[in-house]
Order: C-alpha cells, then sequence, then structure tokens
C-alpha cells in the first residue's frame, strides 16, 4: 500500500494517530503530507506536516523527544493512520508525557 | 470547559480518538460538531457527525454496537479529544475490533 491510496482530508494531509507502544497510552495527534509519511518510512522517526507552521516537523527536532516508529496501520477506509512508537520524553509540548491530560467527562473529573 | 472553548477543523468539527477502555486498543477516528458532543454526555453513547451523510451518527444504532463512554479527555491545544469507551462488539463496519486492521508498516507485516 502506498500513500498515493490513501483518502486525505480537505486540506490534503491524512490525520496520525500516535500511541506509545510500550504503556499504550494515546499521545497525540498530528497530520502528515507525502513527504512526511516518506521521511517516517525512510529515517524511522516521526515526521509531521505542521499545520501553523506550514512546514516538516520532525518529531523531536528541538527537544530531543524523538518518536521512533514501531509500526503504521491505516484504517478501513484509507483516512486515519495509526502509528505505534517508542517515546523520548514527553510526547507533549507542555511537559506532559501525553498531549491529552485535560478530563472533561466526567465532570467530577475536571481540574 | 465547554465545547466552544474547543478549536474545529476548518470543517467546524473535532476530531475524536476511540480508544477501548477495557483493552487500550485504538478503535476509530471519528468527528463531532456541538450537537454530537452533548448527546454524547447528555446520554452516555458515543454519537458523531457523519461526514458523509452530514448528519448525527449515534454508533451502533443501526448495528447495535454501541460504544458507552467512559472518560473524554481534551489535549494541550483544545483541537483533539480521545474517548475511552466500552465497546459492545465490534466498531469497524467489517466486522474487525478495530478500524485499524491493515499493517503498512513494517512491510513485512503486510498482509
Amino acid at each position: 500500500m502506498f500513500f498515493s491510496d490513501f483518502q486525505l482530508n480537505p486540506q490534503g494531509l491524512l490525520p496520525v494517530i500516535v500511541q506509545d507502544d510500550t504503556t499504550n497510552e494515546v499521545l497525540m495527534l498530528a497530520y502528515m503530507n507525502e513527504d512526511a509519511y516518506r521521511l517516517t518510512v525512510e529515517t524511522g522517526k516521526m515526521t509531521y506536516f505542521s499545520r501553523s507552521r506550514q512546514k516538516l516537523w520532525v518529531k523531536g527536532e528541538t527537544s530531543g523527544h524523538f518518536q521512533y516508529v514501531k509500526s503504521l496501520t491505516i484504517d478501513c477506509d484509507l483516512d486515519t493512520l495509526l502509528a505505534r512508537v517508542d517515546q523520548v520524553g514527553a510526547a507533549c509540548h507542555t511537559g506532559n508525557r501525553t498531549c491529552f491530560f485535560q478530563s472533561v467527562y466526567p465532570q467530577h473529573e475536571r481540574s
């Protein structure tokens, strides 16, 4: 299967769910274009397309918090990728291990 | 935190990563609008906005494969939701437990 087989979103990108291969924790959602996908497969380091900066983004290139790809799986309708990774340090720029740290439901778990 | 605090994508929707609360398996990626979010919280059943049908979609309403919400967590930049669910039956319309069943990397794991 090739990147050209995938169904891109209206912005021409593929959403990528990133899951810790050791803990099964969901770390983040990011986006790839074809170059990001190719670099990820070639280098073994998760590489995304930054929507805010509109350029390629090797995760960890400034923080050192690289994500080494263990596996990539595409979903049934070919429009979302699941990446299982070895995460160095924290996935989140806030320093949290995962970007998902703000509970909204149930309400009593709100911080 | 309210739905109006969330950052929606250019289509006015919020991507939702759905994870099995028991197995930690990532099941699917879907999208919510405000009505879908409100119904999910009010009914306890995961409700999405179908991009193909352009209408609300109670997951399992035809198949019986409901997803009962256990927790909702928003990410650091408030643009992606993580839902942990009790999945009845299969999440995927193909009958697979998860929508992510097609390996693309490493290549030798291709089926």
